[in-house]
């Protein structure tokens, strides 16, 4: 049985992705064209690895978010912001094809990794290919606004993967080099994600700062939950293996708040699991034991529950909507799917 | 003794990069300057892993062009020209930093490649960062035009090394389809290098394409010759090994030369080495003196030629002056250094 976490008052409201899912699907099926269409190459390798990957399951929420966003702010007559919501989509795209290259990940979403299928190298040039092709539906949109914003994310992105890479296996991590981490590699793909939105339409300031900050609460409430589902059961419901970041000596936020909540014992088996790697059969069992004793999990997702509670309230200077309603309703989801 | 080819009456010049390198070289001072600032981060490793590439020692040939065609074109009195030259030798040191991975490499201009001190992990991510930086430049312009060129070759260049992928160890590959690929992966930014210089100027078209032109022949000539040079002596005065082409399987023109002029003895040797990959010690010298029967490398450089007459031709359009004859005598100097 799932811990049953009550919820408070501002906090309550329907924690469902469906009503954002309705509201956007006109606009995202336009979306997926433009991404089955700019994955073509007439070199076959290309569509047939961006393929796997785009028609693996994946969600879609940060190309959602834009949409959303864009709608919000504007009727949306042109074909502008599917232009930028498959941008967004290209741009997570070639982030995965090269964190799996980077994780040595064996699956992802439940399937094969493209790299075991077509390997590394294929799966690091094809996201460079991507990585182009987002850039190309950019500057078709000709907003110079929406590629600082993109550009400057992809740069960012880069970087959290840089820092995350060098806080691998260092159990000594604080929370806050942790908080950078994911600000950098999730966070700011779901701000550039929801900042687009109001770009393209050219709204005032206020309203783009307002997406940007729901977008970048939105994605690390995303990451911090994401993180927790990786040490918990729920995890194989959502096509991951569970423990994937224990293997991979990842130091996320249930970690951390374990090992430093841990007795000296508690912190010699971190140490040697994660950071140095000597992991046998039962050491995940016990990193959740310990966790569950710690309160680890619950915590990672009660710090979600107040990046959440920041993305709902950015949203308070737009005018109550449908829209507006289902977007509050996805980031509740968000935090809930954790039980 | 190097072999002494005759030039003819259009090919007579200075092969030379001197009077380039001169009249470039304060737009390349600040070049310089600005790569280094945007190299730089507050996650260490990603200076330190581009600044060991950056000042490996690399001619900047291809910031050199934008630069050059940039000033052909126009005063410059700005600081577009030098923002775009410093986003393509970006993008060319990202497509290094990923090949290096793809090719595992051990060597990059005669240092160890930043893959062997890093890690393979750290090379795709500040490759990616790299790429990304070179974006942020090109939106500094304000120029779509040339966000337009520069996103069509980032990912016109992916499609060209996943295409050398496909084809690397197939012995079979055309000079058609070996063409197609250096079109791609190499010609494609040496291309757009050049015709940004026009665009940024919002020259006529007739300029912009005699620009693209030039840049694309150049780019083809220097890869062939690259390609000859990679079984030649010479090679070592270039800080790389003799043969790492040979090594890594990599299919060229002068092994696709060989193969077709060879006896059926011949191409079991080229089928035995290259695509199945049973190499021993001498297998090298033997592949180069195949080549030499075969006059493969001259016939290589000859090829160069041809496309180094186009690029030359491409300028006739522009009035003469020091620059021009620079730009030229470069095409000259490209061909000629595999003597």
């Amino acid at each position: 049985m799932g811990v049953v976490v009550p919820l408070s008052g501002q906090e309550a409201g329907q924690a469902s992705i469906e009503p954002l899912l309705e509201l956007t699907s006109k606009d995202m099926a336009r979306v997926n064209e433009v991404i089955l269409s700019h994955a073509s190459s007439y070199v076959d390798m290309i569509p047939q690895l961006a393929n796997h990957l785009i028609n693996s399951g994946g969600k879609r929420l940060r190309p959602m978010v834009t949409v959303a966003a864009s709608r919000m702010c504007a009727p949306c007559e042109g074909n502008d912001h599917v232009l930028l919501a498959a941008a967004v989509e290209f741009m997570h795209t070639a982030t995965l094809l090269h964190d799996d290259v980077v994780d040595e990940s064996d699956l992802r979403r439940g399937k094969p990794a493209a790299r075991m299928i077509w390997g590394n190298q294929a799966s690091v040039l094809v996201g460079d290919y991507l990585l182009g092709q987002a850039f190309k539906m950019m500057v078709n949109t000709k907003s110079l606004e929406c590629l600082r914003i993109l550009s400057d994310a992809a740069s960012v992105i880069a970087e959290g993967e840089v820092m995350q890479l060098a806080a691998q296996k260092d159990i000594t991590t604080t929370e806050d080099a942790y908080m950078k981490i994911i600000d950098a590699k999730t966070a700011a793909l779901f701000s550039a994600a929801a900042e687009v939105g109001a770009a393209i339409a050219e709204r005032p300031n206020e309203e783009q700062a307002a997406l940007e900050s729901f977008g970048r609460n939105l994605g690390v409430a995303f990451q911090l939950v994401d993180d927790g589902l990786d040490y918990s059961g729920k995890q194989a419901l959502l096509g991951k293996e569970t423990g994937d970041d224990f293997r991979e000596g990842k130091i996320t936020l249930p970690v951390i708040l374990s090992y430093r909540r841990g007795s000296d014992q508690d912190r010699e088996f971190w140490k040697l699991k994660l950071q140095e790697g000597h992991q046998e059969e039962g050491d995940l069992e016990h990193a959740i034991s310990l966790m569950e004793s710690h309160g680890a999990i619950e915590d990672t997702v009660a710090r979600a529950r107040h990046y959440g509670a920041i993305a709902r309230d950015a949203l308070a200077i737009f005018p109550g909507s449908d829209l507006k309603s289902a977007m509050i309703s996805a980031v509740d989801f968000s935090i809930q799917r954790a039980h």
